[in-house]
């Protein structure tokens, strides 16, 4: 088995869990935030820089490494762990998310779905048993099967042959696997916010035993209380010994609320393109770091971090790299705000052993500004 | 004084010198690469980067930190070294070049330059007052003259009026500085290719008594003979026991072109300049990482070189990492195109001291592949 999930404690107020992922590239506390590396790379960071601020797995995405440099190049170099120089975990998704959001020339069929490469315009084809031999060839520590990630909303009636398909993919993507003993393979839940769905989905890919789950279909445009409902009746379908990833949430505060709900495992770009627009996390919440009252402005982003960045930098200085477009501004801001979200979830992991989760999500909303009433979504 | 430069040896064969610069800021073995960070940055690297390869002094750039971020806010941040946490030494320019390259709407008149802010369109003049007030506030261990630079070819009447003007600015410059105790004004010589020009700003100048001199005017378009001829009749005017600086050279054979004629310091965006579009220098010539030849070469940059990058990352993830405009890739091209010259200008000294200056060249030029008869000039 390459995956195993070690369930440590459960909360007593809420269904937040403290575990252990165990990969081939070591273990993971968990709850985790994984930092996205689309193209074998966490843009503007080394994997020094990654595994100093604490991350332990990141995700990289199939669908981009398909196109470039080719998953045959990757395989060649060593696998993706060699060919980027990590060696901590790596998890890739399934290439189906970005088929269904970049490309809008697309027409989906039972053997797989036809589209064009949103760089070339290229027709390309992508099917389960494609989707595995791609990340067999890559070499993540965890790899995703090949779903549909439908819009929302979308209708029952769609949704529910959905669901029953990918259920039928799921299983094509369990015999495509060619590497079980050093890659494991996760199913997706999928089922939008249809309740009924989502048993459905959970009864199907729960029988096929997968080394862990990921609840897929959300963070795509859905209220937030959409999401949290979801989650509250979709995690207990899923077994307790197996690790629960929920897809493209990074947002402090869903990561909290996802943690509450049971899940495990996060992933999103959020913090590192807000990052590279000069947007960064801090503890007392959103700084616009481009804005004009931090030009003389001495302070560290961030006067409750002990990062690199909030130790060394001004916002003052980093402002003016910033608009000045320079590299090393976005290098700061994105170091920054992912250590910010990698202590976040430290955090969380500390007040799930404590069983006092909720009161530091009140604590944390507080300070951060999700309370006011004009609180942003992030 | 803020700087003395100690003249440890003279090549027995050529101009070479090998000396140590002392600064307020650490002391620097020469001759000796500057990397440029324009903004207050060198472009994609971090300080601690810079200094693990081997950089011990920087240049900056007085106009472009004079429109932005402002020299008074750098000032407020407590100087350049604090603003940008760079704790080495820094040179920084006179504003002069980029006034005359930058801005086409200038007027210079004795009193100094009107031209037009090459961001904004905005009417603004620098003087030699000017130029030193603006490099006092940001603090630089060494700071230039206000000079005129002329474009080559000049015409020669042209350029000794230019050259008369540029001795009274280097005077006014010496009269404006403030800070004499901690920040060493340098002086420049002007002159073009004629030989009579350079002898009269030569003299002019070290009768001011600046602490170093620069050799200005060249790496302007000029043919690289002309560089040498000029660099040949204008060094052995300046004095033995004052550091000298060629600016704005940065291609390997002028770096041991000019250490070959007595030049002590040198600058030049060049190698971090084409290394963000994946060109690098190794030790056997140029190598264009974004050709499709590397598309599956899994070797170092350069296999002769022991840097950070070279060590970790193959040519194929470089390639793939600028061809998809990372970053990250224009890190590690940058990183390691300025560890090759800081390592050049080590071989450089060690070749001087063991006077083996001229062997070192041949033998340099040979595997670089300037001696081919289509040599590329860098
Ligand atoms: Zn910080
Ligand atoms: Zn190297």
């Amino acid at each position: 088995m390459a995956i195993i999930f070690e369930l440590l404690k459960e909360d007593s107020q809420t269904g937040a869990r403290l575990g252990r992922l165990h990969t081939p590239h070591g273990s993971i506390d968990t709850p985790v935030f994984m930092p996205v590396g689309t193209l074998a790379t966490v843009k503007t960071m080394s994997p020094e820089e990654l595994n100093e601020i604490g991350a332990r797995i990141l995700l990289s995405n199939t669908y981009h490494l398909w196109l470039r440099p080719g998953e045959d190049i990757v395989e060649e170099a060593g696998g993706l762990h060699s060919f980027m120089n990590w060696n901590g975990a790596i998890l890739t998704d399934s290439g189906g998310f970005q088929v269904f959001s970049l490309s809008d020339m697309r027409e989906i069929q039972e053997e797989g779905v036809h589209f064009r490469n949103h760089l070339s315009g290229e027709k390309l084809f992508l099917s389960p048993e494609k989707s595995i031999q791609i990340q067999n060839s890559l070499g993540a520590d965890i790899i995703m099967a090949f779903d549909e990630c439908p819009p929302y909303p979308a209708e029952y009636d769609y949704m529910k042959q959905s669901v029953e398909r990918t259920s039928r993919w799921a299983e094509r993507c369990l015999k495509a696997h060619r590497r079980p003993e050093d890659q494991g393979l996760f199913g997706i839940i999928q089922g939008g916010e249809y309740e009924d769905l989502r048993q459905q989905s959970a009864r199907d890919l729960v029988s096929l035993d997968f080394p862990g789950y990921a609840v897929g279909g959300l963070s795509v445009g859905e209220p937030k209380d959409v999401m949290n409902k979801v989650l509250e009746f979709t995690t207990p379908l899923l077994p307790k010994n197996k690790p629960r990833y929920l897809m493209g949430v990074g947002s402090p505060d869903s990561l909290i609320d996802g943690a509450i709900r049971g899940i495990d495992m996060f992933d999103c770009v959020l913090p590192t393109r807000i990052a590279r627009n000069g947007t960064c996390m801090t503890s007392t919440g959103r700084l616009v770091v481009r804005n004009a009252k931090y030009a003389r402005d001495f302070r560290p982003l961030d006067e409750h971090c002990d990062c690199y960045v909030c130790r060394n930098y001004s916002r003052a200085y980093i402002r003016h790299l910033i608009k000045a477009n320079e590299i090393f501004g976005m290098r700061l801001t994105t170091y920054h705000n992912l250590y910010f979200l990698v202590k976040l979830m430290e955090q969380v992991r500390e007040a799930i052993r404590e069983n006092r989760l909720l009161d530091f999500r009140e604590q944390f909303f507080e300070q951060y500004g999700f309370n006011k009433p004009d609180a942003k979504n992030f």
